[in-house]
Order: structure tokens, then C-alpha cells, then sequence
């Protein structure tokens, strides 16, 4: 038979292979420490209580977990999850995603016109990029500091934007969170201009000393859309997550969520409903959090020791899995990468995350996933190969490059 | 706060909520037996088998089941669902999907421009419909007899059509099936005509007799998709699915997965994997297929009992979960399910199938989830309801309504 010709969809010409899963492939040489990937920690996952809830569901509930259900998702599951949010949502405006991911699927879709202005933190989830880009918009970069999106830009760039895309938690690939001051002026803003919010959450949970202030959506529940993840309090590998929506336009996103999957696995949602009763989030998660602080307090430690009198900034999240570094002024964290896999450490650059100009000294540190040991490992690799990398800029008596955002 | 003003995309507008789903809600009253859900015999769910598999997976692999997984699916599972298909596949084209609906969605996301022209049958899945919907496609219905799209109208609409949507086993609404020489003519003459076939299997390992002709895709693998499902199998509350796709586009329905969901879920997966060791479905498949056939065989002897003088023509599909019925001139199945509900049984109307004009006079009834004694009583019920119906039409003396498919 001759070749049948495949005509593909423009939107599909503008969707492009991950940039960090590329990278990822690279790291997984054995022997290489990676600092690189946004999984959690896998001595999180419950396994027991997984495997209890497994049986039970199956002993008592089997025909009913492993038949067709309802698009919106499984109703003690949906009642469970309005309960643990901080304001007052009904269950019905609960609709569980495949992962929060599918989330931002869903709502591109109802959202999302070509060219449509969609406003993003600087930088902001990949991930997110990556959902948004099948439908064609317009993403525009609002100028951030360190808690997020400046509120003067953000009312600079508001006008006829779909929503503004607002990670307030210890943001990947930041780790940044945005202050309570912060969030009443964002909220206030965006009401103001008439920008709906999308907040994704994944990551609030996982606070360290504190929790982190109310969500946005909790302070003008109709204007947002809140996107939470049983991915990193439970294990991302159930797929499950769940986004909070305004009654007026939850139908659409249902509809949305029926024509991509028809439901959620019913299976892996009373799994979930299962393990989540009698409280046990409130004893797992705490164990999550002292980890995870142990953890960034090991890198903390190992960067402040291992960086000195390198000029390489980092900032110190107070939640989460990732800690954000900025490398001196002329080196690239691109160009960085493979000297440093050379010596036995990845990372993920930041560039991947910026949806406007990037700021390529950037770069993203996981501090979950290696243990401490290999975190004292890694950063001194890291800082060995930061050190060659200044002598050969400093060799090669080359004027330190000066990005577009520096000169800002 | 002022409310804030939600903008919705254009495509949003297009979609619509199920009417199938709509008719269920209606259908779920206590008392009524229900001959109009799609969904499988939850006695054949092999709950023994998963909860075996589940106990196993979180024992020797919990944390990689539970993790973060590649998104073209579980290697062990992509090289099962290549060895488990009649022609030549390389477990690199296989691509698992949450359940094979998101298949549809993948295909639509890369494969449709707003106004791409898509051909599929008279009539076709609803669901294929609603996937397709979002990417704003101009759907034409390929005039279909009781062996599929008849291959004259393929060739005449086939002009820049991005693809034909086939299900050629037991298809869901009408049960029908495409006989070796309609598939020899279909695969010829898309492949001449340059147009790209999706062809949809899930209900494929269900025939009673003998199995059904080779895939279309088996005789064209470079210019076909192939979806296949483990809903019918298996079970649906898993979300399983797969697709093998030509390598020239797999990266971009990979990519496309990726930006959906990230991947299905890895636990899930190897469930799936480890139930399907050592032969399983060998074992399993042929007690669904006896136990449909028996259902098939009760719906049948029903049909002709009951209907006997009422000019109601029924099909005798060869394996599946679906029967094809048209009622007596002048009646219509939307009209009659109101009627039917007061008497007790419940039915899809065949109308939203139809992509073009719709024959009002048909309807699909599922054989498998009913008992046989419940469906003895159904369709008693059901030729009551036409009787009476039919007493009405003559009553008024109102000229039977000649459709349009009628009238070809």
C-alpha cells in the first residue's frame, strides 16, 4: 500500500518534547546524584495503608471500584476533600482530575481560545506551559520577586487575560511562597481588573514550620479555580488530584473531563477515600514535612559550605521540594549541566520555566528525593564545577554576560 | 468582591453535556431494569485476580508503582499489549491511555484543526463524538449499512478528511459487524483515497462464535491508529486503555499525553500487568464471551417472543454488549422512552449517535448487565409499551413519519 499521508493539527506543531525530560533521560547514567526531577520522596508512600485499603475495597466494594462511575468522581472522595479545604466549598463544586495535571488540561480546554492572554508568574510550572500550549494562547509573564507576581505588573498585563496561573506555595521551580500581604493585594487586583485566578496547590501541605497563609481562592471563591494533588500527601502514582471550581462553570469543565477520560480510576479513588479515613493525613503528612525539612536543611547546609566566596545565591523555601540557585554573573546553568553530570550531579536549569525571557543563570534543586549523604555529595560537585566554570570565564577574560533580566 | 467574569473559550459553547448521561439519571429510579448503560458485567470482574495482583505489586514494588512513571506506560505492559495483537507491533508504538476514551481525546488534540473534516459511521460511539467536539471538527457521517460505512460514500467524502473513525467489531450502538470483505474493501480504499483510519476495538475479544476478520489496522499499520481497551476485558474502573499509532506520529500523541495527565496511573499498570501473567485473559475472556452469548441469546429469544407482529426489526450481533432495534414506522424512540420508564424497563434512543440526521426510530439496548430473567421481563415491558404506542399512532391516524434516512 502506498504511505497514507497524516495532516497533523497546527496546535500540534507548537507542542514540543519536555526540555527537562530530555534531561532527565541524560541523568539516569547510573552513578550520577540527581538533583534534577520533581518526584517526592518515594519512603513517603504509604504502602501498607495502600495495601489495607486495596483489600478492603476489593473485599467489600469490589464490583462497584472496578465498574464505570460518575465523571465528577466518587462522592465520599469529593465530601472528603471539600472537608479539608480552609473555606467553605460544597462538594458538588469538587470535580477529581487525573492528577492535577489534567486539571490544567480541563481548564485550557473551557478556558483558552487561540491567542487568548494567559498570564503566568515569572518563571512559572512547566508542566502548566506544557497544558496550556495545546490550545493555543498567548502566555504572558508577569513580573515576580521572590513571593510572586508583582501586583503592579499584574494589573499592567490584566486586561482581556483568561485567568492568571498562580502557584502561592513554595512554587516549582522556585520554591517561593507568597506572603499573606502579598495574597490580599493579588486577590484584591485580580478581582478588581476582573482576571479569574487559577491557583494550583500541590505543594501547600508540605509547610515546615508553619502552614502558609489562606489560599487565593479562598478569599473570592468565584473568581478562582483551585487545583490540589493527592500526589505528593499520598503518591503520585494513584493519578489523582481535584480541582474546586464556581458553580457557574463547573458543567463545562465536567464536560470537558467526560469527552477526555469519562472518569478518574473508580478503583484508585476508593483506595484513597479508603486510606483517608479516621484522620490518617493528620499523623501521614507530618512525617512528610519533618523529612522534607531535614532534607533542605541538609542543602542549606551543604550550599552554604560548599558555595562560599563563589557568589551563588539561594533562597531558603519554607515548604516543598525544590530550593531555586542563581549562579554568578556570566555562567549558564545550561552550559553548567554537562560539566557537572561529568562530575556526578544534575539539576534542571531554570530557562525550561520562563515563559517570556529567561534567566539563564537560574536553576532548580530538588532537595527530596537523594539522601543526605548524596546531598553533601552533590553540592560539593556542584560547587567544584561552578568553581572551573569561573576560572574558565575568568581565563577567557570575558565580560560577564548581562541578561535581559538583570538589566531590568 | 465583584463577581469575576469567567470567559469561555469558543469550543467551551460546543460541548454539551451527554444526553446518554442525562437518560441514565432518569433510568437510576429503584424498580426500573435498565437495558440503556454501556457498561460491562461487573460479575465478570476478576476481583479475586486483582486483589492477588494489588497484594503482590505493593510487596515487591510498591515505591515504583507508587512513583511518578514514563508516559508512554509500563514497559512490561506496552510489550504485552504489542505480543497480544495479530500483526507485527514494536511495544515502541504502543502508548497506554486512561481508559481508550483519552485515546480519542489524544487523536482529536493532534489530528483536528477547527472546520478538519471527520468521517465516521451512521451512527457512531457518542463518546468519540464528544471527544472530537472540543477541536471544533466538521463531523460528516458516512452512509453505513449492517457491515459499517458502505465504501462508495468513503471515497466520495473522503476529500481532505484528517481521518475515518471506524469501529468495526460489534460496534457500539448498532452491535454490527464489518465482514472480511468490507474490511479488505474500507482499508483499500482509504488507503487510496490518503485517508488515515482510527480504528476503535474494545469490544473486539467479545465474539461468541468465532473471532471476528483481522484489523483494519493489521492490513495498514502505517496509516492507522489502533485503540484497544482493558475495560471490557478486565474492568473499566481501572482506566486502562492503550493506542498503537505509526511511528512518524507517535511522538506528538506522546507529547499530547504527556501535557493530559503526565501518564496513567503506574499502579494501575502493573496490576494490570502482573493479572495478565501466565495467560490469564486466555483463561478469563471465554467465560465473559460464554456469559454474553447466553445474554445475547436470552435478549433474542425475548425479542422474537414478544415483538411477534409488531414490526420491530432487531439485529443478532456476533459477539459484544449491544442489540440494534428500529421500532414500526411513525414511532420514536425518544418519544417512547418516557413511556417505556413507566412500565419499567429503560433504553437508549439511537438518536445521539447519528453525527447527521438521526433515524428516530432506533434504539440500543445492552444485553449483559440485565439478568436473563430481567431481561424476560424488559422486553415484555418494552412490547407493551410499542403496542400501546402503536395503538396511539392509528388511533390519531396520523401518517407514519417518513424520515430521512428512511426516505434514501
Amino acid at each position: 500500500m502506498t504511505p497514507t499521508p497524516w495532516k497533523l493539527a497546527k496546535r500540534a506543531e507548537k507542542m514540543n518534547p519536555s526540555v527537562i525530560r530530555e534531561i532527565l533521560k541524560v541523568t539516569e547514567r547510573p552513578g550520577i546524584i540527581s538533583l534534577a526531577g520533581g518526584l517526592p520522596s518515594a519512603k513517603t508512600f504509604p504502602i501498607g495503608a495502600f495495601a489495607d485499603a486495596c483489600a478492603e475495597v476489593l473485599k467489600h466494594n469490589g464490583e462497584a471500584a472496578l465498574q464505570y462511575a460518575a465523571s465528577e468522581g466518587y462522592a465520599p472522595l469529593r465530601e472528603a476533600v471539600a472537608a479539608m479545604l480552609p473555606w467553605d466549598v460544597d462538594p458538588a463544586q469538587v470535580l477529581i482530575t487525573t492528577g492535577s495535571q489534567q486539571g490544567l488540561d480541563l481548564i485550557a480546554k473551557i478556558l483558552i481560545d487561540e491567542d487568548s492572554k494567559v498570564l503566568v508568574e515569572t518563571p512559572t510550572y512547566l508542566g502548566a506551559l506544557q497544558a496550556f500550549t495545546p490550545m493555543e494562547p498567548k502566555v504572558v509573564s508577569v513580573a515576580s520577586d521572590d513571593e510572586g507576581v508583582i501586583v503592579d505588573d499584574l494589573i499592567a498585563q490584566a486586561k482581556d487575560a483568561r485567568f492568571v496561573y498562580l502557584l502561592p506555595n513554595f512554587q516549582n521551580p522556585t520554591g517561593r511562597t507568597m506572603s499573606e500581604a502579598r495574597r490580599a493585594a493579588v486577590s484584591e487586583a485580580a478581582a478588581k481588573a476582573g482576571v479569574p485566578i487559577v491557583e494550583d496547590n500541590p505543594y501547600g501541605d508540605l509547610w515546615f514550620d508553619e502552614a502558609p497563609p489562606l489560599p487565593l481562592t479562598a478569599r473570592n471563591p468565584e473568581g478562582c479555580i483551585y487545583l490540589g494533588s493527592f500526589s505528593k500527601v499520598l503518591a503520585p502514582g494513584l493519578r489523582l488530584g481535584f480541582l474546586v471550581a464556581p458553580k457557574a462553570i463547573y458543567p463545562k469543565l465536567l464536560q470537558a473531563k467526560q469527552a477526555a477520560d469519562l472518569h478518574s480510576p473508580g478503583f484508585n479513588q476508593r483506595m484513597v477515600s479508603e486510606v483517608m479515613k479516621d484522620g490518617f493525613l493528620d499523623r501521614h503528612v507530618p512525617t512528610i514535612r519533618a523529612l522534607y525539612k531535614r532534607q533542605r536543611d541538609a542543602m542549606l547546609a551543604a550550599l552554604t559550605r560548599e558555595m562560599k566566596g563563589l557568589d551563588v545565591q539561594f533562597n531558603t523555601p519554607v515548604g516543598g521540594m525544590f530550593l531555586w540557585v542563581r549562579l554568578p554573573e556570566g555562567l549558564s546553568a545550561v552550559e553548567l549541566l554537562p560539566q557537572a553530570v561529568e562530575r556526578g550531579v544534575a539539576f534542571v536549569p531554570g530557562a525550561p520555566f520562563y515563559a517570556g525571557a529567561s534567566d539563564p543563570r537560574t536553576m532548580r534543586l530538588s532537595f527530596v528525593t537523594a539522601s543526605v549523604s548524596e546531598i553533601d555529595t552533590a553540592i560539593a560537585a556542584l560547587a567544584a564545577t561552578v568553581r572551573e566554570a569561573l576560572a574558565q570565564r575568568d581565563a577567557a577574560g570575558i565580560k560577564p554576560l548581562v541578561t535581559e533580566l538583570e538589566s531590568r
